[in-house]
């Protein structure tokens, strides 16, 4: 979950249980996500150009410390990730979302035989980026490559790069449908989406409509008040007690929240030279 | 889940994959309860008098400690808990089974109200026994009221005491149905089981029939091969896939397995004076 | 360590390596008693009008979301703690400061035999106070027996009566030289320390100077311009490299910091009856 | 430390506080050592060909599980480390000793600058090992340069060949002195130690004398009188108080102890090429 827009209290939008539907909703759904759960990340910016993140291996829902923090952290945007392992070890530096730099990276679903591919993949990654992998993950080292391939000048480019040399790779070591990936990244000024797979069947992956619209339809719910207009979440999954609130993501897409207008495209793969 | 017979590798009981029917259900079935997991535990009889007890508040299913050690355990008498936690803190002290001297204890259930309650049952435990309570939980304090009324002695009368005081002191602070349970104890020679609840509906409780016959109704299953006709599970819920091996545990009932012959009884709480 | 004054980055007080003597005094204080680390904790006042506390049984200089946080957090009024363990369990309940309402304790020293007057101690806090008790220290219990002998109206003499019991428990049980104390308090407005020990040979508790001395005899040490007047440190131990900044509080005494004048006064344990 | 010879109970090495010297020093020079302790790991040969492994970023004195598990826990050939971290993560994946198979690997030193030579030595790795390193560290990178090169041919050789390697890196990249390490291997038939730095200052190694003479020294020594008379401990800091037990390792040796005559030879880096 991705929610960027105007500064809000943690834990309205993870625990708060008396504020009506979107929060309870992002509650259940959370609890619903960590029943797989092998740990729990949140990352958001606060004081200092590089966003802070709180990770851990414990079951959010048993953590007191995650509680304790959600209540004293308000930020404007904050990214919130929870672990199903697919197969790499249950650590926190396996727990989303990463950081380098003024970056953040979370990323749903998988690179496929990963522990096939992992050694050319990590051969790609800019040997001064190399030594800042802190786990052992696919996820990870997607963002390294995304990182490589020029994050921080087009997020878009870069992860089409990213993703193309996966596939390159995978097809060299007879892989195949090598990438299954909803996924977002920021650098504390915008947020970027992405939705994509190799056979294209993607998970899905939702953002809210806008707030003003959403208010009208839904005048008693108590959090939508609070909000401007360029409030955004964007979300694995649809939140459905709130019709009218979300829209899908197309298969192939990548798209940007930022202020001013935001935009949606379709994500192409580029592979590599 | 008590296991009480031959000696047994702990994983054979756990995680063997590839051991057919009863530890595929069995490992489903921990998965199943962990989705509410707030802590498991181990206890086994082994080196010494004493039992030994692993237990930890991480997922049982990404404890690699646990693999390793259930890898290395062969012990006859072996309790497995996964906890779901009814309000009170998830810490290790917190997690079954509980232990004292040769003793171990675990709980599945509640004391309803607890917190209103507690003061006056913690009163109700022996000052000598006092200190030795760990935790902060409803179970321990239950084990701890046993045996104050004598568990070494009489396990039957002295939980039937222990239920009868929480019933008392439940109804001196009006909280209605005050006991659900179903327990497990041990002092290394017997496995004693409890099926109770105040309002009479309790959790569900088997035991596996006799092994001899289990083989001869299945005599592919690979795990039932090597073991003596004495050997027992005692768990909370059927494992559906080997009919014929589970006899439900009537509704107020307490059993015990021990070498010889076992033996079920009504259970029935005996009020304090 | 307590901290009281103008807002200040935890991490300013915690970790920043390039900050000049106090911080890294600080640091390597927290360092040297962490060798016997067994949890630490953070408390302060920020969002609402409860502290927030963070908590934890990991070392603190390898908990990395200690540090995450530390760079987050922004306050007036901050405690930390280092938990050297006098034999109950290494769990996060057991961590100081303690918490209830708008009242953080910490506590430095031990009950003496305290598994011999735990019951008698437990007995005597106020029972709808008593399922508050999170853990099994004997510093919490003394932290519920002031918050039942009225800390919320008067620190000073709620202490006193507190200490007082114990003393007369002890004595009951034979029990000599019960309590070794160095402690603090806060509601969020002013903050209470107090140094006490039966035997009359208390740990050491020092408050530092006013910091608009300091600045004029350490002009160079860059964390104390931004600091107001009233801005102040209590500590276990001097931080023997700031000639002049600390002050030693007197064996037997209570003192109070707060906004206008701070009060030291002597501390007599007020027994019961 | 490592321990190789008659079945012994972990505990006996670990804990038994009434056992006398050996123990209790190792007991405290564990202690010792843990007060930068970053995780601690025990190693055993047990049921089954391959080591099992109990891991923790806990310190290892406030770990309830190490304790219980050392007490059930009887074998030939025991490996205890304690980390202090030269700047990798602090979590299970890091901490010693590492396994691969039948392989039990542990180190304490560094390789210097490991983040600046980190790519070209695990690029060394042979790939089909590769995806089975699971943490970040120099130490596992230098076993895994040491499976890669024959450590189950000739471990003499293979460790040559792993710190010539390193060094040629080293040298290529401007860093001197790149390896310091005391280090221990072990396929659970035989124990090889390696005391060794480019620099020729290497950390001290010592193994023990032959029990048959340690216990006509010390007829009082209760731990002694079970052991036969092949056991051998091999440890980083000489445990004084029994005087006459300990044999230095010279500095560049590697010595294998085993059934039958143990050997030591002078330790050679062989260079790749």
């Amino acid at each position: 979950m991705a929610y960027f827009g105007d500064p809000v209290l943690a834990a309205d939008l993870l625990f708060r249980p008396d504020h009506s539907v979107i929060d309870q909703s992002l509650n259940s759904r959370l609890g619903a996500t960590t029943t797989n759960g092998d740990g729990f990340g949140l990352g958001w910016y606060g004081d200092g150009p590089e966003p802070a993140v709180y990770k851990s291996t414990q079951p959010a829902w048993s953590d007191p410390n995650l509680r304790e923090l959600a209540y004293q952290v308000r930020t404007p945007l904050l990214f919130a990730h929870v672990r199903a392992s697919t197969g790499t070890a249950v650590q926190r530096s396996n727990c989303h979302p990463f950081r380098h730099g003024r970056w953040m990276f979370m990323h749903n679903g998988l690179i496929r035989d990963f522990r096939t591919l992992k050694r050319d993949l990590v051969m790609a990654v800019e040997p001064e980026l190399y030594p800042h992998i802190e786990g052992t993950t696919d996820s990870e080292v997607l963002f390294f490559l995304a990182l490589t391939f020029g994050l921080d000048d087009d997020p878009f480019d870069a992860m089409a790069r990213a993703v193309g040399l996966v596939e390159d790779v995978a097809r060299a070591h007879g892989v195949e449908n090598a990438v299954q990936m909803t996924a977002a990244t920021s650098n504390g000024s915008c947020v970027w989406g992405f939705r994509y797979s190799t056979e294209g069947a993607s998970r899905s992956l939702y953002y809210s409509h806008d707030v003003g619209q959403l208010r009208k339809l839904h005048p008693d719910v108590a959090v939508l008040k609070g909000l401007g207009e360029e409030t955004r979440l964007i979300v694995s999954e649809p939140l459905l007690n709130l019709p009218g609130a979300w829209v899908g993501v197309p298969e192939a897409s990548a798209g940007v929240v930022r202020p001013g207008t935001d935009e949606i495209r379709s994500f192409v793969p580029v592979p590599p030279g």
